[in-house]
């Protein structure tokens, strides 16, 4: 167990913040609310980036690279955009830094003023949709289908690493399309990419969704959501996809000749996910003794301690621990063998323990003397003696089954704190437990508010795979079409 | 032959900028300075990603990621960086947009401005040595080797696609070591690998060398460069790695307990390659049919074009291009088997032409009856009819073979293009005719800024692998220990 490291149960939000820094993932930097992605962190993002990407491409996305800058004239061509994103933002005014006439550092030059202001991009729909315009003429021209990975910049108050910063990373998908029926599609399409992905590589349940009014991406038609429920049963927003309608296409004239030779608007979509999957995976899986990985997302999968006593164990030690490590290694398991002799044994069992490295093989000098090696997993805590020759195939066993065994985990706390409440006096109790409430709302803006103002719960999602059983709204008593999903989030 | 296409005879500088477009590759965005980089061209950039990143996971590298801004007094830190990198820059003032009270569009907000204004980096040296003095207390912590892909901005004023743009994507490792040599050999061991990148995938010869003191970068103890000849005679400087010294250690104080037991300052090293090499690349091979690529970097390597009348021919013909793929795939090569019937095989052969795709097989139905099909390589614009059974075979062999007929290519250009000059009366008349010339200079930057202000042209680089043979200055006559590569740069 780590020492000095704050429980789950103790203070949530301490726990996450220490798990962050301690684990070597991220750090804040001298820049308010702009963080240092450290390597230990950027290595898992980089592996999910790269099981995304392949997804796109799999689903016919290209990548490309839009600038980052916007003119601030482009915010206001899309009337609700602008209100959702030209606030908060990152200003660039001038283009040149010249001495202070007291020669005592720096300011901008006024003579370098720019003529209108560009925005730091807080997301490239308008950016992309003036490029598109050059792009399309005919239907032939479309569907275009590109994807964009960079970073992003939105102005928070309240900042926290990974969950929300100024600055993050993260895709931006951007399609174009001849029929409102072809960007639903694609819009659905990708959201089920998103889900299975924290799915099949997060270990993660998701709710798929849509987004009511209020939550809705400022100049959509429609927001499409997957929610995840982490430990302290609030809700996280993991992934959006957006259909757009024409919205975009008019604002920036974006027409094509139609197969029946008319010029129409193009048709949008826009989908994204950022490094706040980051603090989702963290949220998900980890415990008190640090952080949890699914093997399919661990940089490191396999840590091979050695324990020897001079230099005749050590070789002896040595050979076994390259051996399964080669065979590992052949399997395509990424495994680090850790003989540095600056650090002890038990100092190392703490240390792949609290990054969450899901199995790690101890190979001790008097366990082989027995033919014997220990295999130790992060997600139980467990440990097993196994022979040399059974070593490699546990672990390979072990990488599905780790996997499996935190899906399953983390789907049975959801289930566990998934509750269908009907009364308003219930809705307030449980809603103080966290969790997920199933409920009947009557369709108004109005109403969300109130729910929200009175227990700062919101609607996470109208799910698309319940049933669509009918009732009453737990507030006003109206009729409801279907239950929503209320908790409070991230 | 492409219509309208300027020869690059007529106007070199035309006929990149008209490739860069038309070969669907990058564009000109509504941010003065800022390009789009369009799928294809994107595809170009992940390849050679990939390649780099693999290379410097290879000798121990790991990515990390480092914010956007960077406080303007960090620039001030570092006396000689801030003459070098806080000039032409971005400038970010204000943190919000607010309606302008005419209610006509919008305006930073004045009570948002921010304390200190924030630059948007144009390198991060600053930002990264802030942070690794956290990172850092003794020599157990060093080496530290890390590595970022991101965009950097410089504020430009006169641009163009790839080559020189506000907006660059790039890498940019910075590394701490615990001596001096180390260092060194860090910086000279990146400057291999670059140059190996660029010899082994680009197909791209070049030089490596060290910068005069003008030409250093900002900062810098010295910058080890690669240099490359594009096909109108000037060069390209295509890569620098930087040994900083204890520059940026003392500038952000970041300290180590040695292994004697002493404070010492920390030894850095710098390096980055970025989208300027795909200027490099692009002016390397192409030519008045459009692009060349090198098939390590084509996005698609072979293209399949069908030729056939009717559904009988056509299936016939989709059978055996089919059949073609799939041996290709399996050998880990991109195909793409172009079978859209909305453009005709001519359409299609100036389309794969012009975007470089290095082998281009014709199914055709008569070809076919015969057994044969058509294979056509790129680089030399040469076909020939080879037997379905071989066809994989000499397609397999052509990827090498074309791969090292472009560098060959190149190499005899260079050499063709490097002269020995000796008097200063041949040097003004030789640097009119383009290419490298190797001369005798004398050391001192009064006389290479003398012959930079006479003729334009500048030190490439002091060659690492020449010979160190003694002679005269060309200008000033007096001693020099070596040859310099003097030329007209972009």
């Amino acid at each position: 167990m780590a020492k000095n490291f704050t429980k789950r149960s103790d203070n949530y939000s301490e726990w996450y913040n220490e798990l962050v820094v301690r684990a070597d993932l991220a750090e804040n930097s001298a820049v308010r609310g702009c963080m240092v992605i450290k390597p230990y962190g950027y290595a898992i993002w980089e592996k999910m980036q790269r099981a995304l990407d392949d997804m796109f491409k799999a689903t016919g996305h290209q990548n490309a690279y839009f600038p980052l800058f916007i003119p601030k004239s482009f915010f206001e061509k899309e009337a609700e955009h602008v209100e959702g994103f030209a606030k908060e933002c990152a200003i660039v005014t001038h283009h040149r830094l010249k001495p202070k006439p007291d020669g005592k550092g720096l300011e901008p030059d006024p003579e370098a003023r720019l003529e209108e202001e560009l925005i730091v991009r807080p997301t490239s729909e308008t950016i992309i949709w003036d490029t598109y315009r050059k792009w399309i003429q005919s239907y032939r021209d479309l569907p275009i289908l590109c994807n964009q990975w960079a970073n992003v910049v939105r102005w928070e108050m309240r900042t926290r690493m990974f969950l929300r910063t100024a600055e993050f990373l993260w895709q931006e998908g951007h399609t174009a399309h001849e029929t409102k029926e072809e960007a639903i599609e694609e819009t659905e399409k990708m959201l089920d990419v998103y889900a299975d992905f924290a799915h099949g590589f997060m270990a993660m349940p998701v709710l798929k969704g849509i987004k009511t009014a209020n939550e809705r991406f400022a100049g959509a038609i429609d927001t499409y959501c997957i929610e995840a429920m982490m430990q302290d049963g609030r809700a996280l927003q993991a992934g959006t996809s957006h259909f757009l309608g024409q919205n975009f296409a008019k604002a920036f004239d974006v027409k094509f000749l139609s197969r029946e030779n008319k010029l129409e608007y193009v048709w949008a979509t826009s989908w994204g996910v950022s490094t706040r999957l980051m603090g989702a995976l963290i949220m998900t899986h980890s415990d008190d003794h640090g952080l949890v990985l699914p093997p399919k997302l661990a940089p490191i999968q396999v840590a091979i301690i050695p324990i020897y006593r001079g230099d005749e164990q050590k070789a002896m030690v040595d050979k076994e621990a390259e051996r399964i490590m080669k065979e590992l290694r052949e399997k395509g398991i990424s495994v680090k063998y850790d003989d540095r002799d600056t650090y002890k044994p038990g100092w190392k069992f703490n240390e792949y323990e609290f990054k969450g490295v899901p199995v790690r093989i101890t190979v001790g000098a008097r366990d082989l003397a027995k033919g014997l090696v220990e295999i130790a997993r992060r997600d139980e805590l467990s440990k097993e003696s196994v022979s040399c020759e059974e070593a490699c195939g546990k672990v390979v066993e072990l990488m599905d089954e780790i996997q499996e065994n935190l899906f399953n985990k983390a789907l049975k706390f959801r289930e566990d704190n998934t509750r269908e409440v009907d009364t308003w006096e219930e809705f307030e109790k449980e809603i103080e437990k966290g969790g997920f409430l199933s409920c009947h709302w009557d369709g108004s803006s109005e109403t969300e508010d109130k729910i929200k103002e009175l227990t700062r719960a919101t609607i996470r999602c109208i799910p698309m795979e319940e049933s669509k059983e009918e009732g009453k709204c737990i507030l006003s008593g109206n009729p409801s079409p279907q239950r929503v999903i209320f908790a409070r989030a991230y």
